[in-house]
């Protein structure tokens, strides 16, 4: 009996996670579930996305930290509805928080929900949340070897935003060798170079989001049908 | 008796890191745990302090990776011992991995032992491995909100590391924010900041280093007295 009670636990993520994606699909809400290392750029890229998107749909945002509200407090700065989740020392969102958090949306009024992850390049890859898609960012300051190193965030994502493209001058990044590499994981992965500082590369990823949500709205076959 | 076992198994890392704790001071072994983010620079660190003090003290490392040989096969050219341990996923290292490296090398020939952790700014923080310190790098890239961000980490460190000022004249990092803030979690903490692509700061840390072993080398009182 104890047994299939730890068995239930273990699967309750996942389960809610599902019952979380149900919920958005009957709402037509897109939910991105964005991941990295700390500091790799993720609070810029949801601001950019922010703000070159609005206008054409209503967007949400959930932050995942352990503790603060600081990534929260720059996003309502931009009129944006959004909730902090503080996970209190978990590494990564789940299903569960997610749900918790979905009492403080309107969710008739979201087109697309923005996840922030905990910043954390191994974790986060292996939770559900409800999310349509993955999409995970490294920083060239990071180094090409990531994906070699941390391969399931890659297998799991599908988009790679290779951000600080910037900083590329400064840093020995090689590009050839980290896109060789994600792709030998992920052949399906879509790689975008960026920078959130200067807006290079930004166009391309918006127009990738732009036709994902456009493929997700498509008729497609309703539960029990 | 179930929830007995399962205590057991929840309590075992930290009784192997104190096991391996034991061990070290037998040997009279320095054992440092190293950690940061993905790509803040730990394996440059451990190769440039190889290069400093491998006249002064008799140097081993373990390399702690989800897969890949990458960083061992660095250390390996500098004609180190060196073990690379291969998570296979988890997000950080062990006292139960540490042990079974333990065979591979010759402890009677060690005075120091440098383990570098998972690239993770949450979990390895979680997990004693019988190290004498934690040390943590945090590169300028990442931002100067990381301490308030993941606390953890700065509570448990000895030494903070701040890494890659080269980079800082292309980067917004506010260095008097990381200070207060990394004090504010720990005020014992020694920060340095360093470069190890150009060597600035260094000496401070090789200086701390000395002292530590040093202090680990007075006499002090063995089990049982």
């Amino acid at each position: 009996m104890k047994i299939s009670l730890v068995k239930n636990i273990l699967n309750a993520g996942n389960r809610i996670a599902g019952e979380n994606r149900t919920l958005f699909d009957e709402k037509d809400i897109f939910v991105l579930n964005l991941m990295s290392s700390p500091g790799a750029g993720k609070t810029s890229l949801v601001e950019k996305t922010i703000l070159a998107l609005r206008e054409e749909y209503r967007i949400g945002v959930i932050e995942g930290d352990i503790q603060d509200s600081y990534d929260a407090e720059r996003i309502a700065r931009l009129e944006i509805p959004v909730v902090q989740i503080n996970t209190g020392g978990a590494c990564h969102l789940d299903g569960n928080m997610i749900r918790e958090t979905l009492s403080s949306f309107d969710l008739d009024q979201l087109d697309l929900l923005i996840t922030e992850n905990v910043g954390n390049l191994v974790c986060p890859a292996e939770f559900k949340i409800g999310e349509n898609a993955k999409i995970m960012m490294l920083s060239t300051p990071e180094g090409a070897d990531k994906p070699a190193k941390y391969p399931l965030m890659f297998a799991e994502s599908a988009v790679l935003l290779i951000n600080k493209i910037d900083l590329a001058p400064y840093v020995d990044f090689d590009f050839d060798k980290a896109r060789h590499d994600a792709l030998a994981i992920n052949p399906q992965l879509s790689i975008f170079e960026v920078s959130c500082k200067s807006d290079s590369g930004l166009a391309d990823w918006y127009a990738w989001l732009r036709q994902a949500i456009a493929d997700f709205r498509a008729p497609r076959p309703k539960a029990g049908e």
